[in-house]
């Protein structure tokens, strides 16, 4: 039984947790996943790197991007139990036990009555599998470090400069955590980890286009350009381990 | 007792709903709520325009883009009750149906186990009102209808032309409807009402730094003036009245 169902044009639709990777954690209603390949069934170890282009591992982003609900069916001494369905609210590549890269995703448990998929209409036909009507909801932290780190900057994105102008004469921009929070990265709430951005920007550092080295470096992760320097405020000190972490464990320089 | 509670820089944190507004609509977990002023207390009829410059007015943008909890108070035969947190979802500028232009709220039951306030943490000291934590959400509807117009466009923004990079050689986009879904405005969740935008532009869209006129031309609400047309596909065939819909009903072309 595959683990992944699914591809990158159709995304997927269910996983099998069956304890064959080392890597996997299980906390109930939150699910840190790892992708597909790389894996030896006998040893249970990974004898190569995983890569986001894998068709199963390109499936659960396209799930992720599109916010498709995952079937998620648990294996548990021999037996398979339905558990229901998760959203997949991110994912990164690590570097696993074994000393390999692996792609790995946190799945949230949706409320029991999310409907399965989608209703599909007589003027949008629906494709198989059908889901005519997900909705992808970006979580935006708005903490009170959040806004101090906005208001230092006065909403201008610290990799281009922009401010976006909404109305009443307002500014908007959002705060991006570079260490993300929660499990398993668990990044503070500080200023010292949070950067003001646009929403392009923000979806970009968060998706992993584009990463930031120690030296403040802006590195577009597919062709490994530098794109510049993260504009900085005296007053924004920025703790740069986050980068660190991030560069080793989130997203790498160069894909 | 005042309708609103709160002002710009702090946010609004409490409503009371009182019948004093003949456009207020009440669906139990989802209120179209109408701003401050303007409004003659005897007669209950609207005498002059409002403005999203109000302090009042102000606090619930400010509450709407900051995802503080909104407190709901009902007065129902002069008795008055609290009827637990709402968010603000969206805000829009609408002709009210004594001809004057009023400032509309969409708020949301939230679950009765929210936080009312975020935790204030000792690095961070809270500002009083305090939300240390509150998050936002952006809903996102990512149906078979905005796969294809975002297909269509291949995730070039029709506003900017620009599409946004992330891993594995993938673009996005977000599909952006003209007229908003759902109560008040019903706009259908079809092609003809939805556009390819780069998340910064989405938000202009949603609220209110840019609109559209039925000629395509796309506007700076805050100084009017015109910042290009709006890039079209021969198959995507958008409805413009759903344009006019948005000047009339959503954001009129300037402040």
């Amino acid at each position: 039984m595959q683990g992944i169902h699914g591809t990158k044009v159709d995304g997927a639709d269910s996983i099998v947790i069956s304890g064959g990777y080392l890597d996997d954690e299980d906390y109930g209603d939150v699910i840190i996943y790892t992708g597909a390949g790389g894996n030896d069934p006998a040893t249970k170890k990974q004898i190569a790197h995983q890569s986001v282009d894998h068709p199963n591992n390109a499936g659960l982003i396209t799930s992720e991007l599109a916010g498709y609900p995952i079937r998620v069916t648990r294996k548990e001494k021999g037996a398979f139990r339905y558990d229901g369905l998760f959203s997949v609210t991110e994912h990164w590549i690590d570097v696993g036990r074994d000393g390999f890269q692996i792609v790995r995703y946190r799945l949230e448990k949706l409320p029991d009555d999310h409907p399965e998929e989608g209703p599909a209409t007589k003027s949008e036909p629906a494709r198989e599998p059908s889901y005519a009507s997900t909705t992808v909801t970006r979580r935006i932290r708005d903490s009170a470090a959040a806004r101090k780190v906005k208001d230092w900057h006065n909403h201008a994105c610290q990799i281009c400069g922009e401010s976006i102008g909404i109305d009443g004469d307002r500014l908007y921009s959002e705060g991006a955590h570079i260490r993300p929070l929660g499990r398993p990265h668990v990044g503070p709430d500080e200023t010292s980890n949070i950067l003001c951005l646009c929403p392009n920007h923000h979806v970009q550092f968060d998706k992993g286009g584009i990463t930031v080295g120690t030296d403040l470096v802006v590195l577009d992760r597919s062709t490994g350009k530098a794109l510049g320097r993260l504009r900085t405020h005296p007053a924004h000190r920025i703790d740069i381990a986050h980068f660190d972490y991030v560069q080793r464990h989130v997203y790498p320089a160069q894909v």
